[in-house]
């Protein structure tokens, strides 16, 4: 398995299962197959480990069980987020970031919007916010990381914003509430994140980059939230999900978020010293030219532009020669529209057909990265 | 395995996984575990197993590829039928069956919406259909077969009753279109679906009662209709259903649905004299009264009527005897409610309480029904 993904620079895209986890799913598969809301004991062995992967991932996020909801993937748990709080609030607007993932920044342009600006690294513009935290918004989504370019916004700082904005309404008697959500489908395995600590209302942690299974996620709702469903139908998931559970695939995600927990120290730690050396040798061997910011940045991602070349070419040619990177976020089913991030931190369309993002990973070793140097070295200079 | 689920009278709730379908599934579980977007070899690999599948799944159906569309599960397909026709004409109309599964029916009461009848066999009452498809109306959906009493629906006459009213819009110069939906959920096992001879518009096929992947579903979609959509995002599977797609699953569907219908001939018969001897004992040894239709019945439900019994005795007795049945529909989060269905043919609460639903499949065998019989008569004359 190592060996098989040690060439692999776009766990940003999609991680492979953990060993851990298949292991989990396992017995769920054709064993315990029943249907967790059927009477009878086997049936109800099926829902205690569905209860029981509810209390490992509340634990892991220091929250209570009642506020984790096991979805069908990150896409659909922000728009669970987004539609439930705008079927709710039909008249009062979202703010979100101008480089998020196409799920909010699609679902948001539904509705009255605002697109907060971000600066060249991908921070996001606090004070612009500030500015646009108007009174009738009624919630502010911004991711944790970006997929893209890896800029770790300033959750904490938003989230200040949006108290102070709360405690404006509360005295002036404004009853609209305001809401934080976060899709942190990129972070969660490098950053410790607590809901109560993040100050956030809505969290999103996907399994799919969490080397958990595909279509699989945490969303994360403060107690006492309502929020309308997006699906109608048997009321699972305390009716935040309707639909027979995939018990499988919710022990497959906890046991992720478990063994990504664990990791998370050490795995921070020595994928940041590879980031470190990729990084340099991208700029002194090639001239690469970093996109996102250098301090504020997931250890995972490199996103780099090397000014002349055509990133198709190059992750073509990466590829030919086994090593496997990204042009863009691969998120799109078609990649053949801009991406929408790296216009917003001022790329030109020229500068953005010279990107190429490399991901790091569980399974990238010091080899991995020679291996990809010497051999973008053949091709850049070859 | 067929040892194991021998005793197992629950399949219209759900279906173990079949080891065919567990096999197809291996290779995308950590291997070719890649993003179907991203531009290099192993991932388009992966992108053309998704393909595969899909004329798989198109070719059994006698439709087009590019008519099929993959998502997470029937209840979610349900809704992105309804709620994308509803989207794109909100001033119209849904009709639906009053025994239609909560994914429907649920859904349908979001809208301007009427309830067909049924008989007290279940069967939809066509006589009243008819006036009910007024010029308001732009959807009508009705399952194939019901999941708690196993009718088949009159679907052919249903679909002709919609076409003649197209015909008189078409004369009459009315732009509204009239569409046909079919959950056929419960069916596709013992039934050739295929949409064209149908004559309907939308289709739903569920891999989690077809021995297939739960969160998982075909939906078959006319060529050349519009859906809006339920989630926005990358725009995954022609934008019917964003998020990163699970190939794992989509894969193991498409083999379910093969060996579903390589089966189907052989298991259809088999299961119908199963059938007909558990319905003989229970009537003549227990005197129950069958539910639902005699004559238009899935060849697996023997859903009956125990008078006197207490159901959730009788199924609690089961389960300590080793035998797994339902009292409802086990799609119900919370199994509190009374039964939509049972009401809508007309049994009184009293008699709903008396209702035990045994449903049969791929591993039930005459010995399996032998136990069954001896252990519920230890329990009814014990």
């Amino acid at each position: 398995m190592k060996t098989q993904h040690s060439l692999y620079f776009d766990y940003a895209s999609t991680t492979p299962m953990s060993d851990t986890v298949v292991q989990a799913m396992q017995p769920f598969l054709q064993e315990a197959f029943y249907n967790p809301s059927a009477l009878y004991t086997a049936a109800k062995k099926v829902h205690a480990a569905l209860d029981d992967a509810r209390k490992v991932v509340a634990t892991e996020l220091q929250v209570r069980p009642a506020e984790i909801f096991f979805v069908a993937g990150s896409t659909e748990a922000n728009n669970i987020v987004l539609q439930g709080v705008m079927k709710k609030y039909p008249e009062a607007r979202i703010l979100c970031s101008a480089i998020e993932h196409d799920s909010v920044y699609l679902t948001a342009q539904q509705y009255a919007h605002t697109l907060l600006p971000v600066t060249a690294d991908g921070l996001l513009d606090i004070e612009a916010a500030r500015a646009r935290i108007t009174g009738d918004v009624v919630l502010v989504s911004c991711m944790t990381a970006n997929n893209e370019i890896g800029t770790v916004q300033p959750l904490a700082e938003l989230v200040g914003l949006v108290r102070a904005e709360r405690e404006r309404r509360a005295k002036e008697g404004i009853a609209l509430p305001i809401f934080v959500h976060t899709d942190a489908s990129q972070s969660f395995q490098y950053m410790k994140l607590l809901p109560h600590e993040l100050g956030v209302d809505f969290a999103v942690f996907g399994g799919s980059k969490l080397y958990g299974p595909k279509q699989s996620a945490v969303l994360y709702k403060k107690q006492g939230l309502e929020l309308p469903p997006l699906l109608y139908g048997g009321g699972q998931e305390y009716g935040v999900r309707s639909g027979t559970e995939n018990v499988a695939t919710v022990v497959g995600l906890a046991a992720a978020v478990t063994e990504s927990s664990k990791l998370r120290e050490a795995e921070t730690a020595r994928i940041k010293d590879l980031q470190r050396t990729l990084t340099d040798k991208f700029v002194t061997l090639f001239g690469a030219e970093v996109q996102g910011s250098a301090h504020h940045r997931l250890p995972n991602n490199v996103h780099v532009r090397f000014p002349g070349a055509d990133n198709e070419y190059l992750v073509m040619a990466l590829d030919e020669a086994g090593i496997m990177a990204a042009t863009g976020s691969a998120c799109h089913a078609s990649a053949d529209e801009p991406s929408h991030v790296l216009r917003a931190i001022g790329l030109a369309d020229d500068a953005m057909k010279e990107c190429v993002r490399f991901s790091l990973g569980r399974y990238t070793t010091t080899a991995s990265i020679e291996t990809l140097i010497a051999r973008l070295s053949d091709i850049l200079q070859g």
